[in-house]
């Protein structure tokens, strides 16, 4: 026993309680290393354990936009699984990515699972919060998100006054996703992916085509922006975006 | 005349047509300073005019959280306004800032304004920017914002998979903001204030209220997180949120 009435320094008491390091989910933001926060940024340098999302085969995007502010000599963990709009990977996959952070918890390393835009917004961490929540001291540093970055880059209100929002996933059944979108005064939409057909189909039939943008790569290199009535492809990048607002002059 | 095939070298042309500064909306997060962006940073350091929102009397949020990067000497811009949930400022304020603005990009000054949060995202920005943007070139660095600064310092996701997540400020009609609540995955309530009771009601009745977490200055030293069953209070500070999440296993 130590701490106060015990005769043991609190000091003493700290020390030994803190037995295990903590996890840190990082949100590195949308894409443009410089759109990461301070906060993100301290964590990331003072790790010495890195874990980053990457697709099946190729490049992590989360990895890309931190490599310019990790040092050399910090141990990563890659997790990789399918990157596609709808497709949801195995519990395996973070099953044994959280086995692995575990192991460097346990021996009192500190972890950042990074992922780009924000870890509480369709991230990946939240995958392993589940899985170690209960185990191990959890901090969430928040990232600025593809929303608010594709907005951004658009010139282009999100949402203002007493407006309603709405963050839609393209995979939705088209009934319901042709109902998401008619009832709010503002709208996100998010994984499009393969589902570029359907989703310009319905905003077509609901006569919002002109109030509708598109947005790829957001703030990266490859980015791209134009009306979505000029988007003539049928199926768009994972990392692409819909911003359709009803009423344009809000702020005005 | 300058540019290709006049004969003059295209960096005059370039040269003659920056006539004026570059108007930065900047948004500077939810409330640690340690939550902004490099690139808010930089900009915040480069500029010497900085504009603010503040209340009618007092201190200006998005100052205090910009203030540690602010160097000295820079011209500072008030912008004085009532700050309380579905009150709106009248036009006059936003046209007396902008042309006070506009003076000094016409100087070529560059001018940051600054404000919580993202300017795109139910920000005071936007105003300026319909006023500006058909004059001056504008630029927009996102800012976290208090959504998901609020679900990090939860320690609960905002929204997973294929939820459709739904952003709803309080002020609105009862039954318009009951049925908004209704239909959605995932839900933040923003502007609360004085609607604290009538949103504890709808809650109440629609069977959500032990899914309903409060947050009060999300990430500064006055936070406050509690179930909102918890919450007694009958009007609730404007930097407060309610988020609501209706299927909490949704990232096992």
């Amino acid at each position: 026993m130590a701490g106060p009435g015990t005769g043991y320094p609190m000091e003493c008491s700290q020390t030994v309680k803190r037995s295990t390091g903590t996890l840190y989910g990082v949100g590195v933001g949308p894409g443009d290393p410089e759109l990461i926060t301070l906060k993100a940024l301290r964590i990331l340098k003072s790790v010495p354990v890195v874990a980053w999302p990457a697709p099946l085969s190729g490049e992590s995007l989360a990895r890309s936009i931190a490599a310019p502010h990790m040092r050399d000599g910090q141990v990563e963990i890659p997790i990789r699984m399918p990157i596609e709009a709808g497709v949801f990977p195995s519990g395996e996959v973070y099953d044994e990515a959280a086995q692995k952070i575990a192991h460097h918890l346990e021996a009192e390393r500190d972890v950042a699972a990074i992922c780009e835009g924000d870890p509480f917004f369709y991230g990946s961490f939240m995958y392993l919060f589940g899985r170690l929540a209960d185990r191990f001291p959890i901090e969430v540093i928040p990232g600025i998100t593809s929303l608010t970055a594709a907005a951004a880059v658009l010139g282009h209100p999100l949402a203002a006054r007493n407006d309603t929002l709405a963050v839609v996933p393209a995979p939705l059944e088209e009934g319901v996703l042709e109902r998401r979108i008619a009832d709010c005064d503002a709208c996100v939409i998010i994984k499009i992916g393969r589902h570029l057909r359907k989703l310009r189909r319905i905003i077509d039939r609901l006569g919002l085509l002109n109030n509708a943008h598109y947005v790829e790569y957001a703030t990266m290199d490859q980015q791209r922006t134009s009306p979505l009535a000029d988007i003539m492809i049928d199926s768009a990048s994972y990392f692409s975006i819909v911003l359709i607002h009803k009423r344009g002059d809000a702020w005005q």
